[in-house]
């Protein structure tokens, strides 16, 4: 009988290795002989599915992001919840708070540094950004068709300042151990965030730009 | 006479030059002779200052973000602007919405993806932004002493807050030409900015989250 030889499942243990090591030590930690030891395949298996250290970390970031696309597809259709739950769920997915999420947002900024010179790449992540968009503007949009949040809510301001929110917010975690610490500590940041960029244009104070 | 070269000035117009390149081409046009025809230095003498185009690009970095810390010192130490409009200024000063800010966005986003995987780099970026949330931070604090914010506002949350607005917006409208189009011609934008990330806790509606 001929060896079967499932080669995705392959790819996913190899880059679930390495998005393992990312989120543990970061992306400077990522060599063939880390890879080789946390994934359990040796080297020479490494090299047959990815030819290049930046072949690895782009597989990578492809298999968080598409994980991540999984997940994001379940509150689009998880019943029993409300569309805020369904909302408070999808920017909680992509905050960097655990180990799956922490290796996405590292191996994601890591590429969209590179995608600052690389047309390609900017395309991929362009597209990314977008999807994610549209998610959080569907949820958003359900909300308000069900009566949860107001109906005079501009959804693509909406949208963009949540998704702005999530990433400004990562971001700074990102290069600040006590940021990521106070963040992950605060109850409710998600609900937080939702709530900030869902207010209704006249909920700011107007006189707050008046001389004392 | 010995002929007098004024190394700092003829670095700053190759990194003014390379930073100009950057604003109108993107990243992806930096190359020595690109940035030789725009500087109208040669590319000897390019050589002579900066050993690799990582370097150009790192003196450029470095370059854009001193020239943004004067603009910060200028509104930290300007008379005749209330609190208020200082932080306005501060804000709108990291948007990117001109090339020099365009510029500054763009190379400080490529070099935090590289600092994923560079402890050195990681340092540097982590001081710019911690040296960011302090000059934001203090126009807060100011703004508070002088009554135009209200006092029981925490600091350093509405700082994290407002870094997070303003870089999480930038993020997306680097990477979507329609996102940066609509939000440069939004007018107010650092006002609605400030004015989001300075909200009295009570201003969010808390029925929101109620079944409707």
């Amino acid at each position: 009988m001929p060896k079967y030889v499932d080669h995705d499942r392959r790819r996913d243990e190899i880059t679930d290795a390495t998005l393992a090591i990312i989120a543990r030590d970061g992306i400077r930690a990522i060599k063939t002989r880390t890879v080789a030891e946390e994934s359990g395949w040796s080297t020479g298996s490494l090299a047959h599915y990815f030819g290049s250290s930046r072949e690895l970390l782009l597989g990578s970031m492809r298999r968080a992001t598409e994980v991540q696309g999984r997940i994001l597809r379940t509150y689009r259709d998880k019943s029993g919840l409300t569309p805020l739950e369904a909302l408070y769920g999808i920017v909680e997915s992509l905050l960097p708070f655990d180990d799956r999420r922490l290796a996405l947002n590292r191996i994601f900024l890591a590429f969209c540094g590179e995608a600052t010179a690389d047309d390609k790449l900017n395309e991929e992540i362009s597209e990314y950004f977008d999807n994610i968009r549209r998610f959080v503007r569907r949820a958003i949009v359900a909300a308000q068709d069900q009566g949860y949040v107001r109906g005079d809510i501009d959804a693509d301001n909406a949208t963009l300042h949540l998704c702005a929110l999530i990433d400004g917010f990562t971001l700074h975690a990102l290069f600040d151990p006590q940021i990521m610490k106070d963040l992950q500590a605060r109850a409710g940041l998600a609900q937080e965030m939702v709530t900030t960029a869902l207010l209704p244009p006249t909920a700011a104070p107007t006189d707050m730009h008046a001389k004392p």
